[in-house]
């Protein structure tokens, strides 16, 4: 399978839109360049399209098979994640303290769009042990840092995360899972986990489990309870050699829609009541720190919306432009076509915008000098997340639907890449906190951050470009509109939070769906018109 | 697989909104009643949900086998198709003559809905078949009708469409297959077909192949030139006994995302220049013959996306009932699921009005006795038909989307029948003419019937009933914002017309698509609140 980008539209917003040498401008970042900027995101390109994308559609056709025991990946998955590893991508922006990269968060994102549109369903492997080595490295005792964070980035162990039970999908705080403090500092953990991504796999001699369960006594039915565990598939000596099996069982594999190659699987651990765990940081922080890593995932399954939708769109351009119906014309010249091109074209276009900008607001609130600007810019990236997860991966479904008519009935046939794509992509829907949750928390929680303050700068900084752009010729008329769908979102969010001020629920709630994709549309609307402006004025 | 449909919501269409009594008062339906029409239902209701659903689900993961010569369908399909047969369902709304039930349209549609809810994969294989077999019963001549005919509609043969090739899928007029005369009045048919729908199986001892192909000398790309033939899999003597085999190779079968019970094939015709074909009624009117099947099979698109849609409804909301999420409450109490399935329901319930009433306005405009009438009840199914295709497919897929989402993580694996829906009813936007095809049928020839009098007297039905019900209390002011939505549609039909009468092609054809959405939505729009109307009278 081909992987393509426009690679024109990624430098634009990075060089022209999001000026990314504002990034050199912090400490964390003063060792890097431009050009070492512009050669990762080469030297990822290339790997993606010469090494991830060829052996996307095989593991589709493959899947993962497991035999009541053991778990295997698609062929060449193995191989492909200790090349992936060797090239550092696993840990690209982590501290160097354990191999990471150091690279800012907004290099990344790019870099990521082009492995998830090269493999959705490789990725989940890397990226799960990023996320799951990154949760030790920040709050885990030096020891256990010292034993697993560096064999995690450099390939050697894989990571996990398991949060979800058959009875505690959304509302985690219902898991059942245990830890019962053991004499020696440690937890034997019982329990069983479903819907856990890379759970196994025979990619790495050892795979790092992150399991949320609960200490006997603490608090039942919320999240307030749980504490966060490291939970080895194989025992590691103070040395860090491998010792026994750890009593962690896998109990089956699921079989679903899309993301073949990525292994789903039922976990269960102290069958035989030997799982042994080490808590992570303090007990019964196991919620907040968890929040780190879904943060950070959400923006991911935005990411992985915007890169499907990306080859998608770039898959569907390439077929209009060779396909031949009717009056001997390509069907890139007929209107509905060239439609159906352009909402895809505008629509990945402005995900990217703000993926990429929300990667930046994350940079810039975890390392600007200035407390007050880290705060803003924190602030913006906090209120978009719920955003980025939620329309970013319902409007790349809605792109790979497009692309597949575009494709006409070549779009079903397993011949032609985008039908794979728009079952790869439903899943970012759907975990991470279904976009229903991400709605809520963009009400419940977003919309009052700092007391409303986020919201209301973030609202200023659009109405400002309105302001200063409002006379631009060609978009006199775009921004008046424009202007009008602003100032509408902005006395919703008023008028619900008038509601539930006075202890009114239902409807915001009822609403928050809409009201996120409404909210979205014009941010994503707001970084279009930003880069019409560039655009005009170069 | 189960299989559920709301029941009450299709008697309520049938008998309470489209009054289908009024079918008995037509000289075709006399011998029927309203008994009989209940008492088909219910056994089609039966058998669907009795017969064809339990096999829905392993026949996608089966899937056809094609071993480089036959192509055999998912197990249990041959059994059921034979049942299926002895039921009379394959010619349920053909003339009584050669073996059909000469339903009406109206209750065929609702059965029509409950089979394909069921499987539609299955559907495919008496679909086919009972439109090739009334082609030949509406066009050809006394011998082929005598020989073919009936074997059809008994089950005991099956029946194919085959229009596309490789060059010519919305541009049927590239064809390349060639029919040339024999001194016996014969053909040899010659060329490549693809997507060829139940092109091969072993559920019949033989199949029916209607083929579209050009006789030499004839209008070259054009569909002008395009006449229609009949053209056996293995050759038939005049005593209705079967022959040789006559020349038609299966080439290979499809690989599909979704409708995987159903083979989907490439067919090679006179490899060996020995495939005899028989030409249907007059020559180079094969496109206007075969445009009485596309017009049957368009409403049976629109059909499949209610189908499926319906289907994926009922199984969220059962869902939905009884999953505990959070402070033990089932999902379906969660304001944002509520949302879905509200909007689920809406939208399934709109298209079934929508699909409904169109076979009705299909029974008047064919069966009425007053000339006037039939035609316009004729004009009113003709304008409707794209919208149903078009509309009734893509929303059908959203509220599989949407049921999707009601499941959460549970609705992308394989254990739930929801990834199955979204896969399957994605072909209908698909195939029998995209639905940018649709678009421009509506907008170029449709709006245009009679010199618009269809439109236009839609238009007044549909005011008519605003200007009736403008004060009933409930829905003052849905009709009041009703009333703008459909005069808005008017005003942009109209300025197309404009457009398109001084030769500016461009602009409508680039909003079609938008346009045909736009004005589905007031069709079902009115459709629903003609529901509520009758419901608050009741």
């Amino acid at each position: 399978m081909e992987y393509n980008v426009n690679r024109r539209d990624v430098d634009f917003i990075l060089k022209e839109q999001m000026h990314y040498e504002k990034l050199l401008e912090l400490p964390a970042f003063k060792d890097y360049s431009l050009e070492m900027f512009d050669m990762v995101l080469d030297q990822a390109l290339k790997f993606a399209q010469q090494e991830v994308a060829p052996i996307n559609a095989s593991s589709d056709k493959e899947g993962c098979q497991f035999d009541g025991k053991n778990v295997k990946a698609p062929k060449g998955f193995k191989e492909l994640y200790q090349k992936f590893a060797e090239n550092g991508f696993i840990g690209s922006d982590v501290p160097t303290t354990y191999g990471g990269q150091g690279l800012p968060f907004s290099v990344v994102m790019p870099m990521s769009e082009f492995f998830s549109g090269s493999s959705v369903a490789f990725m989940m492997y890397p990226g799960l042990t990023r996320g799951a080595a990154h949760l030790i490295e920040t709050f885990a005792s030096e020891e256990l840092k010292n034993i697993y964070v560096q064999k995690m980035y450099s390939g050697q162990w894989g990571g996990t995360m398991g949060l979800t039970e058959p009875q505690a999908g959304s509302s985690v705080g219902d898991i059942k899972t245990i830890a019962e403090p053991q004499a020696d500092g440690s937890y034997k953990i019982k329990g069983g986990k479903i819907f856990i991504s890379s759970g196994d796999h025979d990619l790495t001699e050892n795979i790092i489990h992150l399991v949320l369960a609960r200490i006997p006594g603490d608090p039942e039915a919320s999240t307030k309870g749980i504490s966060l565990f490291v939970v080895p598939k194989i025992r590691v000596n103070k040395d860090g050699t491998l010792g026994e099996p750890n009593d962690v069982r896998t109990v089956n594999i699921e079989h679903k829609m899309g993301i073949k190659g990525s292994a789903t699987c039922t976990l269960a651990f102290g069958d035989n009541d030997n799982c042994i765990g080490y808590l992570v940081g303090n007990r019964m922080a196991g919620m907040k720190q968890m929040f780190q890593m879904m943060n950070e995932a959400r923006l991911l399954c935005g990411m992985q919306g915007l890169s499907i939708a990306g080859a998608a769109y770039e898959s569907a351009l390439a077929y209009a432009k060779v396909r031949v119906q009717g009056q001997g014309k390509t069907i890139v010249e007929w209107p509905d076509v060239r439609r159906m091109l352009m909402v895809q074209k505008a629509t990945v276009e402005g995900l990217r915008a703000l993926l990429y900008m929300t990667a930046f607001y994350e940079d810039m609130g975890k390392y600007h000098p200035d407390a007050e600007k880290r705060e803003y810019y924190e602030g913006f990236a906090d209120l978009l997340t719920p955003m980025c997860k939620s329309y970013g991966s319902d409007q790349g479904f809605r792109v790979t639907e497009l692309a597949m008519q575009t494709y006409g009935g070549y779009g079903y046939i397993s011949e032609y890449p985008v039908e794979q794509y728009m079952r790869d992509v439903k899943i970012s829907s759907l975990y991470e906190g279904t976009n229903g949750i991400q709605a809520l928390d963009l009400l419940g929680r977003k919309l009052s951050l700092r007391g409303g303050q986020v919201v209301q700068q973030f609202y200023q900084m659009i109405d400002e470009f309105v302001t200063a752009n409002q006379n631009t010729p060609v978009l006199k008329n775009e921004l008046s509109e424009f202007k009008k769908a602003l100032d509408s979102v902005a006395q919703t969010a008023m008028s619900f939070m008038e509601m539930t001020g006075r202890g009114d629920f239902n409807y915001p709630m009822l609403s928050a769906t809409n009201f996120l994709n409404m909210f979205s549309g014009v941010v994503i609307g707001y970084f279009l018109m930003e880069q019409a402006v560039i655009a005009q004025k170069n």
